[in-house]
């Protein structure tokens, strides 16, 4: 078991970085660390560590990887032998801000990205005259998709110390969405299941404090002409209970912002809740509003840590 | 021309009373002002007159007619003189409230009621702690649906002294939908053109104050279960630029709930915004989500105002 | 009578027109439509014209004077006698975006400037993306100080066609405050009585649509270090039942920013709310909060229309 | 070290337990899931336990216990050696829903119980149509006063897993208020000093998921004519960053509606926040409003455990 704080950041894979810090930072208001060769490094108002997305430049849309920070630093090496005995892919890899961290493939094939010590910056809560866009507070959750559902979980669960709050089953009632977390929120991480384009990346995404937000989200990319960019919502989860819109940006590649979800206060009384398939109206969707087509089939690929190029699909 | 002082109350038919109550009051928290016999008498936190919006008992959905208040007395006998002398349908009519009216048949064969006073009953303003629902705050405007078009904003124009704040062109420029307003909201009347299912009544509006309520009517009516209720939205107009929600009663009848809309500061200088065709995507709902089938081809019949029934379709 | 249309604009005096366009424009949101000279012209997100608030660079604090549109290019000369006969100080005067206009004193000594044509270069409605600050949406009312109250209400019921919506009764049941409209809002102006420091301006006003805005105004000013320009709120006035908040700029002159208050549907049945002494508690601020004492004895005073230099207070 | 889980429930005393209900559960929409003699059981639509509020008839006001849950049932039976170890006054204890538990008095005198387990009722999470009032969602904190503040922080530091995020000091930089938190929210305990009227409890706070929601409290108990209860804000902490509001009950106990405060995503990162006393304008009400005399000097006492009556005050 490594010992994993919470889920840290993600990088993301974009064609045009001035498109993408247009998209992300003046429109949505993520803030700016810095901006260094092919990269962008931003981060929500309540962060204050270096970065919590990283746009970097590439040749097509994708998930360069997920980042975790770990609970010492001593993790790392224990991490790093723990990987290598489960057969997986791992390397020692570093970032802008972090001197010392491990690459590695999770069973599924997403990369994740551990470390202890990320250079930090200060955060912004309490500038809000500096505050734009959507008012993002800090990075909330991944959504990702892999080939074999139960073994990605049996990982996370047994290896990363995270456990199910909410699952799907589907109509001949196998499991196929569940929720995880570590922190108590709602969830930390999302997986889907799939037999194709799979492992893939559906979203991250950025806690707001109101709903409100979330919907300002939608008057500024509409009146900024980006409608291709709307792609779902706003509307009210049942699975997790928040408030959600899902924006596409230049390159397809999804976001989430995100309310008013759930504490989990007692983890030993959590009975994980199962939404059946009868139950598909309402549980993704709260309101029973229908869910796009988009959302359902697109998301982006991963790449592969020893090559940084992106996986093929089947 | 009938010196019309503004919009004032909708009667719409319901099958069930009881049923009806419980959607309009209970849940979404219109104000019952009484019952009696077979009607129930609703308004909004800020109107003290007796009704704007009465649900009558009847075999099946539909409008039974639009009132409008006129600006003097005097206005109901010249009006009377005026409708029938354009050879419309015209008869006096009295409401529970409302000792002295008459009810007329627009060109487009819409019922509508005019009246000078009603009973006054006093606002609920100030009593926020008895506020529940949505906090619906007045009637803000109707929908309606009719055949020959222009000649209906001619009527509405010439006679009752409206003007247009938008409209819709379709593919061959043609104006399918108008905005109208007298008071000086972005609008108190939307008429659209179709040449079937006319006449017809899609929809009446009441204002909120804050779109949080908008959000709220949805997790109200989805947490009662009537998901079936939810039809469209939340969102923002283009045309209006108002914040919107859709809701189908049990006998769907629709209503909307709808917020932030401008004020015509200047009519003299507000040119008519013309929407063409190929701002579809945005113009209905500025983020370009979709618009359900349902809004775009269902609503209900209107009654004959002789006969009380239903006016049929072709 | 002169047939006004409505509350258009105010002129105020500030000494340093950068603090001033940080403040009104980079800080709150009002948007700039251009600056010449020693004059800044802003206006708010849904108004077209060329100005609703023009910051006029001078030696001290104060009111130039407030603006209203009238309903007809004629109505100019019929106020000029009009005004005339009545023994007010009345000239001919232009603003920029202006060109005919008329400058006058009620009785009470207040400038008030009337015109019926002003430049109009189109609102920002739909331009969300664009808005900042507290998204103010248009001018609402003004408040000012005179000596006479009684005389200065009858004036602007007899000759500008105003009516009383609310009133404040002292303790002598003595009306102290008048809260009047023409257009329908709760009010477009107020007046209070005073025996010194008078004629005076109290506020200006501007609409916004969400009591999100309104707070965040407090969360901008004061994480600009400007807590001397947070004066009185948030909170919810019981006479209007506006939700409201006073900040002061860097000359001290106030601005309020206001949500949420009612319409009158019915003029002919609106009873004038009468608050009495024994509900001071909750007339001003409907929570019972305390009023700061800079509220209740500090204003800015007016200019004398004929020099251009603020009239001394007795 | 007491392995404590987290802030639990909160026990007060009201003379009055019909009109304490009506204010904290009809008014201001607590949940109630039982009332059981001298006992009204309440708690927050996110909370599935039994209770986080509990009323408890007496006679005067006063805090009867805070609780906290530990995280595994061993920690019991731990924590009464080392509490008896230490010198402090513990006890087995019961509660409804509650069969095992330690009621022990910190250094500072502060009444607190411990206990693993309680009857767990389910949640009212997505129960959207029946919430009412503030929609209150979960206890957030507790803020309670001592004589000796650095013993008493020692002791939640050393013996319960406590750390401080945030302050205050006063004019001679001695420390004089702390704000402490274990599960990772900006706080679960602040702690005053006061050397007179101690050990004393100065309120409890639930979260709200709106700032619209703490809004709306005011306008509910005023409307309810209830001003003597409205006693501080809105406004906005500077320390904890939350938006708040404080409400007294007909026993004058205090109660806070708080939101938005952050997530202490690294403690190891999180350096202390000191507030000197210059900073005094802005660091309890960042806006930099007055906070009233009573709230500053009024709080309750706290009953004695050995026998349940109140202690005095010196």
């Amino acid at each position: 078991m490594i010992n994993i704080l919470r889920l840290s950041h993600v990088v993301i894979r974009v064609t045009d970085l001035d498109k993408a810090r247009y998209f992300y930072s003046d429109l949505l208001g993520l803030i700016e660390t810095e901006k260094d060769g092919d990269y962008v490094y931003l981060r929500g108002i309540e962060e204050g560590q270096h970065h919590s997305l990283v746009l970097k430049k590439a040749s097509s849309a994708g998930l360069s990887y997920i980042g975790f920070r770990v609970a010492k630093s001593e993790e790392l090496d224990k991490a790093k032998e723990e990987l290598k005995s489960l057969g997986l892919k791992v390397m020692k890899y570093k970032e802008k801000g972090v001197d010392d961290g491990l690459l590695f493939e999770t069973p599924g094939g997403i990369p994740m990205f551990l470390y202890y010590d990320m250079e930090y910056v200060g955060d912004s809560r309490l500038d809000f005259y500096k505050h734009k866009g959507v008012n993002p507070i800090r990075l909330a959750h991944v959504n990702f998709v892999v080939k074999d559902l139960e073994k990605e979980i049996e990982f996370l669960k047994k290896y990363m110390g995270y456990y199910e709050t909410e699952i799907f089953l589907d109509s001949d009632n196998v499991k196929t969405v569940s929720w995880l977390t570590k922190r108590g929120d709602s969830h930390e991480i999302a997986i889907s299941k799939s037999s194709k384009n799979s492992p893939g990346f559906h979203h991250e995404t950025y806690y707001v404090h109101d709903v409100k937000d979330i919907i300002r989200g939608c008057d500024i990319l509409a009146s900024a002409k980006l409608w291709d960019s709307i792609e779902r919502g706003p509307g009210r989860h049942g699975v997790t209970e928040g408030y959600y819109v899902y924006f596409r940006d230049f390159d397809k590649n999804r976001i989430e912002f995100f309310s008013s979800d759930y504490i989990v206060l007692d983890p030993d009384k959590w009975k994980t809740i199962v939404w059946t398939y009868d139950q598909f109206r309402y549980r993704s969707d709260f309101w029973g509003r229908p869910i796009p087509q988009s959302w359902l089939t697109e998301w982006v690929p991963v790449e592969d840590i020893s090559t940084g190029n992106l996986k093929g699909w089947s």
